[in-house]
């Protein structure tokens, strides 16, 4: 790609603070403040990778491994996320602006009259997630959702995929800039709304770790393992001035059947766990990595149904290479753990084609008994572990924290008062899911993140560092945002209590 | 008090776990999700306390040395604050809950039918703030939000005023006992509901460090020192699975008049300035502790003002020796400070009458070419510094971030445009108040907080350690809770998403 040789492999110290000084600079600017100058923005990023649709798709599934029949709804999935947010920064239902006038006695305190909206922190540094190189890559959810709050963002490429974030980043630059002046976006605007940092060494943190310290930046977005997590908040609190950081950091995402259902429709939950654990080879956040089965009817009609997908699944590339390194080692660390199986395998590496990105799904079984802590921790990539109970209620069931939790039932488990095995009733099942989880499923599988104002992507600790906020969704919006209140403002100066557009 | 003698003096590491572990054990017994026995709750420990009121006034002011004028207000603020979030308790309206039904062909991602709504985090510690022993005391604003929001608490005594602690906890424990088993309110979630910590001695942070620690801990909410926030958050941070901290850490509180303002009220500015700054001893995290002059008619006639009642002003006694200790000492370094001046001090200490915890008000000045670091820090007590800025577009002007920032302006001021010393308009000089505040006042003063909706006690830091929040007002709720989403859920769950009663 010509844009490997105009840009450099990874951003110097004062590349860093450029950049963060050039996206301080737009945010007091203030022309980026015009809410329909956002929209207008955001629609035409959208609309201008909408037309390299197909190329985009060609890079990045070379590039990634994932298939393009992977890559097209994460496509859709981008786009459309784009244009939510377009419409969200055109107007101000977003601000949770509220009113509250002179309320005379019923007044508790003085009888001042407030008006409150929420307004952007300013620069946000965005760290793509590896796995979603669309969805959540240079123009993905974090991206948009800090631009409609009206911030500038600045993204530190991901060395997973470096030039599909280039060549996504230059889609996006020419499309600002060819909305350009007469828009509203003057060159100091440009040169600081949407800034991109090369950093194809994955060992070379410092460009991170400049960014997340530099003073001009205000939030962080990250989306990776939790070690890398963590340490960006270290970073960002340790400051001068602290600031948040919003990481998402990886997931169990375990599966609970009752009985009932396990014996109603065994097979097809068990194939319909096997696809979405398969499915982009295994490397989604919400990916099934531990199933839960009792025992009874239907257990074995859908470990089998499992294993024969697993048997025909085809060794695959992952991500990069330090991804699969990882894979390996996590799932030959299981493996050597006492009273663990393996209940299918894939397709072998082909002879001669050796990769150190393939890897072969694996299918492990364990007995409740001997769970132990790794086990309980994210597998990345084509890995599935499932937990043979002693009975629904087998005491051993442990609850990790985790984005989502799937609970298959039947319409009778609902009613069910100790007239079976499922002694606890669906209702307390649900609660306590609820309590770890950020997503409850029932009868599906957790992959799969719809768009939309109900949805929850995040979750308690280890899923994300802020379980009070989502990735995904319109909400998503708020994390770049906070309220500041006007006391007795005088009329004239607007109501920017009642959704005045700022 | 009888009280002292049940109630250890500090309590031990035992006593802490204990304590969490009956707040844990409440939380999952599920009584407490029930919103109307919440409301029931709230209600009667408002109700009880409204009964003692004169006690409670009386221990408050002989313990802090704040008059009982000064405490009225608050002790309607306390109650009013119980009855605000008994109601929001009482239904649903808090939870945001969203219902997002299937969208057909424009749903961006697999079409779910998703509802979200907001669940309680768990066991809350409160850390009290010594200024507020009644709004944000053991029966305070982070105690009712809390437990509106489904969540038992654990006080940890203010050493400043233990016997004011000590009586509201006795005062608000009776109140839910009476309720009793038959409001819902049984023996174990009695015991883990409401649970106080003796902790006298101010040295022995030995009793925080195990609360904020403890596993069955979810979140924390204090007021007081920067010191004191940033070492929670730190310690909330480091845990295996970390919580969050909402930590109100103090505040500056600038003063900006325009010339014009200054020219039409000059006195009356400084009137109610030096109220604003006197009342309760000066120990207000609203307090003006900053105010910037620019030159012009007016600008003697607001110091003079101000200068009149500080010498006026009697010595006080502040909450406890070591903030009298902190206030000397903080004052003491910026009169030595180049270029600082004494305006105006209050009436002696009485000859005979000495106490370490008495303060004498002091009016400091200084032109803004002196201003440094020191004076831009909160000086906890009576004491004002004024600024001679040289021009209301004074590039020496600093903006620290604070909880509040006070405007003065006339209507004349905001058409003004290159027509007078005023430059700058002031509609940038409100864009600039908003971006470092979470309160901006226009024609007023800062202190007396009105607790509404469209209240936001917070701001940057190091006002706050998280701006995205407010103490104050209904919406203190959410700080307590998390947002979760359930996918497909069987109608007979109940709708969740549509304001179920949890």
């Amino acid at each position: 790609m010509s844009t490997r040789a105009r840009i450099p492999r990874s951003s110097s110290l004062r590349a860093v603070a450029e950049a963060a000084r050039a996206a301080r600079a737009c945010f007091e600017h203030g022309a980026w403040s015009d809410g329909h100058l956002r929209g207008r923005a955001l629609r035409a990023i959208g609309n201008t990778l909408d037309r390299s649709r197909d190329r985009i798709l060609r890079v990045a599934s070379r590039e990634t491994g994932l298939w393009t029949n992977e890559l097209t709804p994460e496509f859709d999935r981008m786009t459309g996320t784009l244009r939510l947010f377009a419409e969200l920064a055109s107007n101000d239902t977003w601000r949770r602006t509220a009113h509250s006038p002179r309320a005379g006695a019923r007044s508790i305190g003085p009888d001042h009259d407030l008006r409150s909206t929420l307004i952007p922190l300013g620069p946000v540094a965005v760290f793509g997630a590896s796995n979603f190189p669309l969805a959540y890559g240079v123009c993905g959810g974090d991206t948009a959702s800090a631009l409609a709050a009206g911030c500038p963002v600045i993204v530190k490429e991901h060395p997973a995929h470096p030039g599909t974030g280039r060549l996504l980043f230059r889609l996006a630059r020419a499309a600002l800039r060819r909305l350009g002046p007469e828009a509203g976006l003057s060159a100091p605007i440009l040169a600081g709304l949407l800034q991109y940092l090369p950093n194809t060494d994955p060992a070379r943190t410092e460009v991170a770790q400049a960014l997340v310290s530099h003073p001009d930046v205000a939030a962080v977005g990250f989306t990776g393992s939790r070690g890398g997590g963590l340490a960006l908040e270290r970073l960002a609190r340790a400051r001068a001035v602290p600031i948040p950081v919003f990481a998402e950091m990886g997931s169990v995402n375990p599966v609970r059947i009752t009985p009932r259902a396990l014996r109603a429709r065994g097979a097809a939950i068990g194939e319909a766990l096997a696809a979405s654990v398969l499915a982009r080879a295994g490397q989604q956040c919400t990916k099934p990595g531990l199933v839960f089965l009792p025992p009874g009817d239907g257990g074995a009609a859908l470990v089998e149904a499992m294993a024969h997908r697993f048997r025909a699944a085809a060794s695959r590339r992952l991500l990069a290479p330090w991804i699969a390194e990882a894979f390996r080692s996590r799932t030959a660390e299981i493996r050597a753990m006492r009273g663990t199986g393996v209940v299918a395998e894939g397709q072998g590496v082909t002879a001669g084609r050796g990769d150190v990105r393939e890897a072969r799904p694996v299918l492990l079984e364990v007995p409740a008994r001997h769970l132990r802590g790794p086990m309980l921790e994210e597998v990345f990539g084509p890995a599935c572990l499932l937990v043979h109970l002693d009975g629904w209620d087998d005491p051993r069931l442990p609850r990790p924290s985790s984005l989502t939790w799937t609970i298959h039932a039947e319409a009778g488990d609902l009613h069910d008062r100790g007239r079976s095995l499922v002694t606890l009733t669906l209702r307390r099942e649900v609660e306590r899911a609820s309590r770890v989880a950020g997503r409850v499923i029932f009868d599906g599988v957790p992959t799969g993140v719809r768009v939309c104002e109900a949805m929850v992507h995040g979750g308690p600790f280890p899923a994300t560092n802020a379980p009070w906020s989502t990735a995904v969704g319109p909400r998503a919006i708020e994390r770049w945002a906070r309220p500041v209140s006007w006391q007795n403002a005088p009329a004239a100066l607007g109501r920017r209590g009642r959704g005045r557009r700022a």
